[in-house]
């Protein structure tokens, strides 16, 4: 079997955990979120390809969900001594070796595509890990505040106000020139079965699907979601407020009518949800925390089965 | 008084640390070697302006002579894990930080001298340290083994290769086209005398007066040497293979003779030396070996005192 997953960060990353379990011999392609991405120091950082790279890879940092277990911040003490910013994104030492390694090699000139595969030979997660897009694509947020009305990157949104400013717009910056990276259309046209994981509708997913070609190639298939808001609230971060940003509500049927019939068949909502419609598509009712691996690789079988039943 | 001193690495920045307690109240130049400048992980990497910073600034290991105090090899270690080269260039994580900072201002535009005076704004050595050119200036070594003939890095010869093989020639590749970094010939200019510590005179001071136009800006001054070779031998390091590979004798009387009258005024020998003669050269012998901070003051007090009596 073939499975295409579209994954953000820490979400993302622990769905395909559990779909690893649940499907040991599929075949899996992860599609990448980019709009995370960042310049910081020089460098290129790539949080959410790193995640699933590490989280599959055995590297993550299992209590936070992000960044290197055994980590330290010897560099980032020594940025700070020489107060070059900004110090609110928490770069680790073993991390910077990461981000190191693949701005050398886009220096070299290598796509992102070709540096991920470079670095996912050293983490083998276990599935093949392509970034939505090897053009630069960039999540910016539009807020309001003191210093006035302005763009910021996602990441000092998201990381260094913690949301607390609300978005008046969230963009994917340099979407509407992005080519899907090699291998990402033809992936999603061999699938099976397109699986959407708990990640963020707005800046995880969503940007994805901002990058032309993509939602198209996906739309043809039978796509299975997985909510990621229970009893009107994100299963974790902050989900509710980029859905706020766009318009919509924060609930397990809003979210499914966003994404709408055009893209998804399957749906699959928590019990607290259940009796939850959306026109065209299919929901059903079940445990959706994933709090260990064989919950979540419950989680996974469930969209697998409701996919082989919509086929 | 104003005092330039044209300085390598570790025997430089002993020095100078000698002379700052001799000359508490001079103003003190450095005109680093940028010859050992390489590029390493995408990286720009300084180490003889970095040992005089770390030096002077309090940051140095002490045993070794170069790199950080304290220092970890978390980045080394993973990049290792990824496969990325050389190993044998021992960047610890402290030190990386330093090549990140340098390396974001010099991608952001600025020059290698603005770069080094935000780096000494944190160590702030009590000396003003300018690279001898902003432009790139990167000492490579003919050797001939089983590979072939071929040119490599100073580096890669020195450091990997402990100068094993002969060199059939030194280049400072770039220094004719460079240009003295901005202040380097007003320093001179206005300086009451030129020094040269006890440095590799081929690789280190010869590579600094490689660059057109601080030779002749030298040689208007009094200038005073320290010979970096006593009975015959280099003090520290492998200055014998630089100068075989440039048909120099290594002795204290070759190297001044190399050095000529036409740039050295006075010459410092070990009291083992005593008796060379160099036409057109004042001669001192006196105890020139670097044991602790006294000893090294008061060989750089001796300097200031022959370039007094011969100014």
């Amino acid at each position: 079997m073939r499975i295409v997953v579209l994954a953000g960060g820490i979400g993302g990353a622990r769905y395909l955990r559990g779909l690893k379990q649940a499907a040991p011999e599929a075949e899996i392609t992860v599609i990448g979120n980019n709009g995370d991405d960042i310049g910081l120091f020089g460098l290129r950082v790539c949080p959410d390809l790193d995640t699933v790279m590490y989280t599959l890879g055995g590297g993550i940092n299992e209590d936070q969900g992000w960044g290197r277990r055994d980590e330290t911040f010897t560099i980032k003490e020594e940025l700070a001594a020489y107060g070059a910013g900004p110090s609110w994104f928490g770069l680790g030492d073993r991390d910077f070796a990461t981000h190191i390694v693949r701005t050398q090699m886009l220096d070299a000139g290598y796509p992102l595509s070709a540096v991920t595969e470079a670095l996912c030979a050293r983490w083998k997660p276990g599935v093949r890990l392509i970034p939505s897009t090897d053009d630069r694509l960039e999540t910016h947020v539009i807020i309001s505040d003191a210093d006035g009305r302005r763009a910021i990157h996602f990441q000092e949104w998201w990381v260094k106000m913690h949301a607390s400013v609300p978005a008046e717009a969230i963009t994917p910056v340099g979407a509407d020139d992005a080519k899907p990276a090699p291998g990402v259309l033809e992936a999603i046209e061999a699938a099976d079965v397109v699986l959407l994981p708990p990640s963020n509708p707005v800046v995880s997913i969503g940007t994805i699907l901002a990058v032309p070609g993509i939602r198209a190639a996906a739309a043809s298939k039978t796509v299975v979601g997985v909510s990621p808001i229970i009893g009107g609230a994100p299963v974790r971060g902050m989900a509710d407020a980029c859905l706020t940003a766009i318009g919509v509500e924060t609930s397990a049927q809003a979210v499914a009518a966003h994404y709408g019939p055009g893209l998804l068949d399957g749906w699959l909502v928590d019990t607290v949800d259940e009796g939850v419609q959306v026109e065209g598509i299919t929901v059903r009712a079940r445990p959706l925390y994933m709090t260990d691996l064989d919950a979540t690789a419950a989680i996974a079988r469930a969209a697998l089965d409701l996919a082989a039943e919509l086929a």
